[in-house]
């Protein structure tokens, strides 16, 4: 009895062993599934990429999820409580805007920014490019316009030169720059490592003594959109795009750099100051954050991991993160979805509050330097009001042009917008100073500004041609510039 | 052999149980005391209280812990980057304030604010109250200017009524005011429950609707501190403490208010702006910056708890939280002190920039207008001017007269500042325009206001005269007030 006991437990023993043993085998395979999943992603690719590839659409049999998110920029809009998905005409807006910046392109056509997949179309179809090949002998601008729209950048840089590169005109390289923002401009296209393809910023922070290509993987991860999104400038005849961080990221460094050299974007037609038109420095208002500075990068939140099946990838459709809270701030921030979109609202309201008051204060200070030139003002009488006029507007633009920078960097945007303001009305009080001596003590007149065509007007734009000469630009330049680009090889699709 | 060894091993398991049961008897016995040393607190009082008991020393027997880290704030300053722990003469750091308050009792004197301990003896000493009774038949205070000042006041308006309590003069109750802010300012003395002692703050709520009778414990520990640390003003004949929340908290809310019901605290002397002379809007910027939002207390930073043996209580040596970032900041966040302390410099750096230039263009509108006057302005032509001027003090005072308002809601002060700064310059614009009109087109020569004294003098104050009655005042007044208070048993010791 006791030995046939002991048998039968023996086998019990064994199946239940057995039985367990299986089911291990299940998980570990199914782990292993998983890691296979990941790594058949980088070991079997499809298909073998060049090292300057620039047609994104090769890259979708290899990266399938990646290309996915990415194709979806073509939907995304930067939202805010102001504007939807769709690029919307900021210069109807806000027609102020058109007297900042009389004088220049951009008082012609301004919208608010579309994805990444829009870049290169925009780009050419906005009226600051103009119209070249149609306005015969009026080329407005240089190839360095071309350098953040797409892949095509880095492949053409890698060819023929960086310098030789931005010396061209823009319409020289109409059919060579034509696939948007993609792959390679961030990717190492044989190892998809984050790859900085810009020179500029290489440079900029060579000056300041670091070398970025020894950045961590989280550094990268912000670096990689600081290629594009920062201020910049283009640097004498051979217009070489310049990052202007020699003396530090602030709106009162970079001011420094550009009085040292004398810089000046344009002069405004209105009232004679030089201006410089800021970019888009949005890392560096990222940089002045609390997020910047607790080291979340760009990324965290613009490109947010998702989880699929075995794989943990980043969502290449960059857009606010307001569309996605539940994977961008919920990640650390344990409030509800409608507390933290409130949250990002209220401070775009505080600032948007200064900006409106800025732009009217500073849309004045323009249009009374005019009235005072007419008067027959002198330049010692106008220089103090001029250089406030000029230190007010870089405060603006350097507020406003960067995307997003209303959140991330609330405090500090404030702090610039209050600068701003306080310089356009000192310049509106030494402009009336001024018109006193001439012997004019009424209030200046305004002119109606009061909608984008009647500010286009007022600053002498011919608003009609313009648009006639782009559209025939479009039916006509573009499509040979695609015609090209296709019989060379440069687009994927036929 | 088997027989004696089950009984050798039942004699092992029950001594080893006797051990065990021990131990658990020893920790259980700790467990207790430590709950018997913390509900002795509160059944074993060892002085039993009057209901509404003025005198802080007593309730150093019952509660020592509290007492003394209350008693410590005779040591604390609200450290900032600008100022240690002593009480800082900011007219002397800041002249350009004595012109803000021309004609108004901050001009004489004005300190950076001491701990709670100090209350009442800075209220007595400071020009601000003048010296009645030394300078006779000038009274520049009512009564109300006690009501934050200690304990002595909730027991005052209970057994003399309310009304009939502000509607004295200062000096009617000098020797009935003799205990600093303390104990029973925030608790109920037989439950030490916490309490809301001045009526004010519970009239302002009503008026909005809200019981704060009903408050949680966590709301409590804001709202007792909101007894005193808002903004407020003394309404009508009778100096009826208000606070000003009809229409919300904000600062253009309060201004509404005011502007709706015509209030002003004084007339500038110079400019002869009617201006609103901001309280110390504490807990309304609290509720506008993300700690007040996130629902982190007043007490949550400034009283953190301390674990003392079985006892865990609230650290009564109200300070800035920068004294004990180990107990405050890092309780939720894990930066290292240096980063943490460095965070709240760099944001009230940037308000402070902002703050010097808003108080620096206000000073000079302020003189400008009274040159416009002196040069034959009239009411019209001023007006404009004069209701800028008003509108930009409100907004300078509010950002700064409340304690630590540059941290408590960084965007929120700064856009406060800006508005102010704005103004501030389209004060001295409208007012540049006046001049010009009447011939006037140079600028004004503005007076050497470099110091505290110039300014003073400036502004017409006898310096000499204040201090001098003051002193007497100190030297005879107040040692009779004293006195009387002891012989009438209102202070603990004698």
């Amino acid at each position: 009895m006791k030995k046939r006991l002991k048998s039968w437990q023996g086998w019990l023993l064994f199946v239940c062993a057995m039985i367990v043993i299986f089911l291990l085998g299940l998980l570990s395979s199914s782990i292993n599934q998983r890691h296979a999943e990941v790594a058949s992603i980088y070991n079997n690719k499809k298909v073998d990429l060049k090292k300057q590839e620039s047609r994104n659409e090769l890259f979708n049999v290899n990266y399938p999820r990646e290309y996915e998110t990415w194709d979806a920029t073509k939907e995304s809009g930067f939202n805010t409580e102001y504007n939807g998905n769709d690029a919307k005409d900021v210069l109807a807006m806000r027609p102020n805007m058109v007297i900042l910046w009389a004088g220049y392109s951009f008082s012609k056509e301004y919208n608010t920014p579309r994805g990444h997949m829009h870049a290169l179309e925009d780009n050419r179809a906005i009226l600051r490019t103009g119209a070249p090949n149609v306005t015969l002998g009026k080329e407005p601008m240089p190839a360095t316009c071309w350098t953040c729209k797409g892949p095509d950048v880095p492949r053409l840089m890698d060819s023929i030169g960086i310098a030789q590169f931005y010396g061209q005109k823009w319409s020289d390289l109409g059919s060579e720059i034509v696939n948007p923002v993609g792959c390679s401009d961030c990717h190492d296209t044989k190892t998809m490592d984050l790859r900085i393809s810009r020179p500029a910023l290489v440079e900029a922070f060579a000056r300041r003594g670091k070398d970025i290509t020894k950045s961590s993987f989280q550094e990268m991860r912000s670096l990689v959109c600081a290629q594009c999104h920062v201020e910049y400038y283009f640097k004498g005849k051979g217009n070489y795009l310049t990052l202007p961080w020699d003396k530090g990221f602030t709106v009162e460094d970079i001011e420094k750099y550009y009085d040292e050299i004398d810089f000046a974007d344009f002069t405004n037609k209105l009232s004679r100051a030089r201006i410089i038109k800021a970019q888009h420095p949005g890392y560096e208002t990222w940089k002045m954050g609390i997020h910047g500075q607790r080291g979340v990068s760009c990324a965290d939140c613009h490109m947010p991991y998702i989880s699929e099946g075995g794989v943990k990838f980043s969502d290449h459709h960059v857009q606010s993160p307001l569309a996605n809270i539940n994977r961008t701030c919920q990640t650390c921030h344990r409030e509800s979805e409608e507390t933290l979109r409130e949250d990002v609202y209220k401070r775009q309201r505080k600032v948007d509050e200064a900006r409106t008051s800025l732009e009217s204060e500073l849309a004045k200070a323009h249009i009374e330097a005019k009235f005072a030139w007419d008067k027959g003002a002198n330049e010692n009488q106008m220089a103090p009001a001029l250089k406030l006029i000029r230190q007010s507007q870089w405060r603006w633009d350097f507020a406003v042009a960067s995307h997003g920078a209303s959140f991330h960097a609330p405090q500090e945007i404030q702090r610039i917008l209050s600068g701003g303001l306080e310089r356009a009305v000192k310049a509106r009080l030494s402009i009336s100073k001024v018109l006193a001596k001439l012997g004019y003590t009424d209030d200046v007149i305004l002119p109606d500004i009061s909608s984008k065509a009647k500010a286009q007007k007022y600053i002498g734009l011919d608003m009609d041609q313009l648009n006639k000469d782009k559209a025939e630009f479009k039916k006509t330049v573009i499509p040979q510039w695609l015609k090209k680009a296709r019989e060379n090889g440069r687009l994927a699709k036929n």
